[in-house]
């Protein structure tokens, strides 16, 4: 259950190949810094399973609601995922999702410049308060950039429950730092991503005849035949995002990317403060 | 289910009647926007029943905890919930009302201009982990102000739980914009309200013996006879509150009244910043 | 149940002893003001149940993630405590440790100057979601300084849950102000206490076969015998910590200092800001 690549070396996956060993006073520093995978240690197929499972608890739940003010019926009330069938009270989606692309940051993108996109997400099971989940990540893609300083690393990544059910895949691409400039190009691939999410991929739950009383919770008045594919929809409840805010949510997540977090290291670069999460 | 007047015309509640098309490129933005009611919206008898339930959990007894310090006894210890004889663990009843208050605001108050006054606010049965609660309002008196620009709406809201229950009720008036000053002016009507809620309409629950074990639990040495009328007690505890804490505090009720939320819109204002909850 | 010391004398734990009367208008300002214990009010062998016994709930467990980003395997799924052979999903430690001495400031360090040092910190069981823990101090050591202002109070700490048992115990000193500059002074007695916490002292719970897995789960590459004493080990993910951050995290442990609320008062100080928890 170990990390291994596709060859059967194990992935020295979150912990740099250089050796930092110096003195300070008597005392030895050694190795044990994760400084996370950099560009050339990414290998076409290299498979890594993510540390840290985490099991989701209702405590997630109002603490997504507390962050983003989300009103999903669905998830916000018990009586209505009743209602309309579902046998347990299903976790909003994005918030598994969220918590599901934390656990790939400490290997994936602890060293990335940029997110590019992301592409082919799809929810395939609800995931309810008591389920725990992990993911594996595939590397299905990598291209260096010209200036040789970093690269885009493409990955198909995949949250399982404790049954070893898939609930979540994706794909992601993000430009990482190269360690070493003069490390040698790797061969590039890029991979073949749908355009979008056709609805034959859609894992719909089997709802139950009570579904058609939802609109009655919602208070929308807005139905399928109401939308037109072009159509532009004002949203201008707008939001402020506290510092506050958006530390806490990528804490949640379990997030460990540092320009998140670290006003010193931030006040340093162009943008002069930290990043929201997203 | 869904919200009728009482001439059992379906309620625009949450949905400005005023049609908004403009076309932005090749874009079509069309009136799925919610602006909320206006003064002119409402009338006497009005029945709303508000969006969106709610399921109370564990977690949002710890985030109320989180955001307020509490040490509501039976609130913080199942243990002292059961030595004073009740069946289930109780929430704190602020935290019920938070939550109650936040479902009316999308259709009585997204355009308030201040929330003037509470009256007659009734703990009616306790609400516990697991239970799902709806709120329902009631137009109970209208007047408007003699500039023509606002008028003050008068609601009696009461929330239910997931068996149709009665948890919470309460009176509010609030100040509320109107959408087109000309509007012809509604009839005036306002309520007779308590100026006080007599013990007698108190819910008290079945307290077991156990009851008497309690001031050991909270650290109190004030009892019933050391309490007279009209004295003042100071509570010294200063808390300032930080921008982060209201936010999350009112995204958890799920209210969406954008002045507690929007610093560029409320930066316009003579406040000049976002206001706090309450 | 009520709080006596050792003499049987009920102690006035949270209260002033000074009476502070003074008419504001027509209304009597009472005693019913909580300000703490001052050097003073201190005896050796003066006992102390705290009060506001809290029960945790996994809501406290997506907080504590949340406020620290915490990836503490075995408190983040429960399927690897399983793994390990716990019957139950135990709490982070210090979450737990947080907690329990959030109760004992109300009595012990409201008038605090400076916090100073802890010693002999034992985890003596597991807690879990639903367990209720209640904390009770012995003040073992007392030393007045000098400029006769304050003093060192020395006490041991110790939390029990529902079933009385302990699963927390600590040692903590810390300097408290003297009400009267005047006060006669106090016996002193400095307690002995360990320098550290010998491995025979260690509550290891039963593991089971399952514990062999871990690595995989934690993605960890070092193990016992990769470290050594006086090695040093760089963490560079920094985090900056925000006011919002702190103030909620001391009001989850239910913790009432005002050093770390009060933006007010803290500004007159030399500080000029509030206090981070700590």
């Amino acid at each position: 259950m170990s990390p291994f690549n596709i060859s059967g070396q194990r992935i020295k996956q979150d912990k740099s190949n250089t050796k930092v060993e110096e003195m300070t006073g008597s005392n030895l520093v050694r190795n044990k810094t994760r400084t996370g995978n950099y560009f050339e240690d990414f290998r076409i197929g290299m498979r890594i399973r993510h540390a840290t499972p985490r099991t989701l608890t209702d405590g997630d739940r109002s603490l997504y609601i507390a962050l983003t003010g989300s009103r999903d019926v669905v998830a916000s009330a018990k009586t209505v995922s009743e209602l309309v069938g579902l046998a347990q009270h299903p976790m909003d989606p994005f918030l598994v999702f969220n918590l599901a692309f934390g656990k790939t940051v400490p290997d994936i993108s602890l060293n990335a410049v940029a997110n590019l996109g992301y592409a082919d997400g799809r929810f395939l099971a609800p995931v309810s308060a008591g389920d725990t989940l992990r993911v594996e990540s595939e590397v299905i893609g990598l291209r260096e950039v010209s200036n040789g300083k970093s690269g885009v690393v493409y990955t198909r990544s995949t949250a399982f429950n404790q049954h070893e059910k898939e609930v979540l895949t994706w794909v992601r691409w993000v430009l990482v730092q190269k360690r070493d400039p003069l490390a040698p190009p790797v061969s590039t691939l890029i991979p073949q991503l749908p355009s979008c999410v056709g609805s034959e991929a859609f894992a719909v739950p089997d709802y139950g005849p009570g579904v058609s009383t939802v609109p009655s919770e919602t208070g929308s008045q807005d139905f399928w035949e109401d939308y037109e594919v072009g159509e532009r929809i004002d949203h201008p409840s707008a939001m402020t995002v506290n510092e506050s805010d958006h530390s806490t949510a990528t804490r949640l997540y379990q997030n460990t990317a540092k320009v998140h977090f670290d006003l010193q290291l931030m006040s340093k670069t162009p943008a002069g403060k930290r990043l929201v999460y997203g």
